[in-house]
């Protein structure tokens, strides 16, 4: 609308406020690096977008040690384990016992309320509901976001360091030309059907059942609501579901001789979520940085979305603190290959896990025997499931020298300034 | 030739004189139970044909335990580890250390070698250079083989059980009525080009190389000798492939910054080997059982074959004499179901083994680097590791439910009469 741009100046540019750049915000505040976010949508609508619900211990740990919030662990729920149901037999993975790990069960919209709660409590510049976003400039030492706010007046984010934290659907990447980044992608021949329920949990863990009808995940939200979801046709119609309907599709995914009964309740949500996995190759470009979905996303399978984009976020925070600090850009140089080695890996393990849950349409019937194989080399060794369990809860103690080397890498100082106490 | 059959009379009668069926006779004659066993083939033309040379411990175990002989302890090689290769880069997966357990490299024609050397001391009747087998009356009380010999006279041998142990290239499977079994298969869009070579070895242990050129396995056979193999297409002509080219392929395919070079020396043997996953269901069809790759093959990346054979064998020997013995038939009833569920176990690491070593022919480069991603899992991790070392050694400890109840659930005399000491 207006013809003059009001120019606002900072070190870290950040497009998009869902968890991942609220978070980045956040922990560059705590080490004295200012930072504004800009974001399409509004609090509201963000909080009230359910997605994923399972949170890693590193991802726990980043809330409550960055001083977020405890919420996630009074509200949360620990998951010390998982339930793989196949062929109507349920199997629990327990995950504290084979790895010392759990997962939480918090959901990412809660996740974002406490980011975007401490964000405003520490006095960070958020700008929601914006419009006519664009990043320029990226390959200079003053990258650029432009943006009209919620009341038509059109800025100018001059900053040193841009940041793509504006998810699946984004501008970011897609502003990297095409000839300096590589789409790696693949689809998948289903898609999940998410209810959300008025009902008490069904199970006390997330139940993962692969049956001859195909996938479902029973999973929970809090004491009076649920969270199912069946695999179904990329093109699957939500009206065509009545209530009744979706309650007997998702009871014969997981009948099976113990006679597990889901406990039912009105249906308030229905939603076809289609999926892919895809990786842009490198994750940098001059001086802008995809981290989460921006640069990655994985199928839901193996609840790796949130938590993938706060390793991203792992790495890249103590990188720009070293580089406004001291100048050292060895982090930032450092970052896409650091962050790619851990999506690959939870790519792989995605991809693994939808593939072994699912059915395939129209699938060889060897292949669908061999997948019962795969589950009782998991399931019937505790090399196998330890194997399953590690990567569910994140390569967390041991396995991760991505993250620990990042953080090991550093001055003690900009941890401590990072992750306090 | 002959119009007139001489009538042979045995408890069992064995289709196929390869490893999985003498194996079965030896059992059998150790626990007093008659057999003879019919194959077309020659001894030397067995011999003489170099296949797969890695034994699980378990599979030692079975030929040192029921008395065969002690040569694959004495001029086999132990191999407490293998080698992953991946993108240059060697990393050994301990199989000692991660799961108490090591593989013998021996060649399986000198585990027939040594198992027809057995049978003839302990007077087996073995029929070999036998023609126009055929398979008949298996659903009655008195399931006939009839073969023609090397002299020209034609035979009929009685037996109460028939087992067909005659390959995947065998009659027996095909002896079943169509409607009465299920054939699962996949196959692959490639196959291995394999040389023998007169070399001392590249490597102590086998070295698994993925490369941008495609998998390579460099193997081992005795000090002089040397096996390798890579991924080539399944048309491929070995009469293309001079020794300076087969050696130029199999180079780069290792080639890496440490510099690894192999030892070249005269090739003497080229093959190109197709392979496919197959699986018959059920494995018994009447008074017919299935054993080894009369009832299943793998391709040959996780060097089951051999072992999944001697596994069978090791569900029915001790079905059989309960049988015969005592006249309980549970064992038998029961041999199809439990034989298969390890079968599927190993199907899918075979399977799996295969797709992430080999390079798809026109793979989708998301899939490429997915694979990447699941090499670091297994290297990267000790739990990936362990998994992987498990399915390679057999699952031979704490997690062979199959095995172990088969063994266990049957009193203690057969046991020591099968494998004696």
């Amino acid at each position: 609308m207006s013809s003059e741009r009001t120019v606002l100046t900072t070190q870290v540019g950040i497009v998009g406020g869902g968890p991942a750049g609220l978070m980045l915000s956040h922990l560059l505040h705590r080490a004295g690096i200012d930072s504004i976010v800009v974001e399409k949508r509004d609090r509201d609508t963000i909080h009230n977008t359910h997605r994923a619900g399972i949170l890693e211990a590193g991802t726990v740990r980043m809330l409550t040690d960055s001083g977020v919030d405890g919420r996630v662990l009074t509200e949360g729920h620990e998951h010390e384990g998982t339930v793989l149901r196949v062929q109507g037999e349920s199997h629990r993975i327990d995950f504290k016992e084979l790895v010392g790990e759990s997962v939480w069960l918090y959901p990412q919209n809660e996740v974002f309320w406490d980011l975007a709660a401490a964000r405003a409590r520490d006095g960070g510049d958020i700008r929601w509901s914006v419009r006519d976003t664009e990043v320029l400039d990226f390959t200079t030492a003053t990258p650029k976001i432009r943006f009209t706010d919620a009341a038509g007046e059109d800025f100018e984010v001059h900053c040193q360091i841009l940041v793509g934290a504006d998810g699946s659907q984004g501008i970011c990447k897609w502003a990297i030309p095409q000839e300096e980044r590589t789409d790696n992608f693949i689809e998948y021949p289903f898609a999940w059907f998410g209810i959300l329920t008025e009902a008490p949990p069904s199970a006390p863990e997330l139940i993962y059942s692969n049956s001859e009808f195909g996938f479902a995940l029973i999973s929970q939200r809090s004491e009076n609501v649920q969270r199912m979801y069946f695999q179904c046709d990329p093109e699957e119609n939500v009206d065509d579901w009545s209530e009744e309907r979706i309650w007997a599709e998702l009871q014969r995914r997981v009948d099976g001789p113990d006679g597990f009964q889901l406990v039912r309740g009105p249906i308030f949500e229905k939603t076809v979520l289609k999926f892919r996995s895809y990786v842009c190759e490198p994750l940098r470009h001059g001086n802008l940085f995809l981290v989460g979905d921006a640069g990655h996303t994985v199928p839901p399978t193996g609840a790796k979305g949130l938590n993938l984009a706060f390793c991203d976020v792992r790495v890249l925070a103590p990188a720009l603190v070293d580089y406004f600090r001291t100048g050292n850009d060895t982090g930032l140089a450092g970052y896409s290959a650091t962050a790619l080695e851990r999506v690959w890996k939870a790519q792989n393990f995605s991809y693994w896990a939808t593939n072994l849950m699912h059915t395939q349409p129209g699938e060889n019937p060897f292949n669908q025997k061999r997948r019962f194989g795969e589950f009782k080399a998991i399931t019937g060794s505790e090399r196998g499931a330890a194997y399953f369990a590690e990567s569910y809860t994140g390569w967390s103690e041991t396995s991760t020298p991505t993250h620990h080397n990042a953080a090991e890498g550093r001055p003690p100082g900009v941890n401590e300034a990072l992750m306090g106490r």
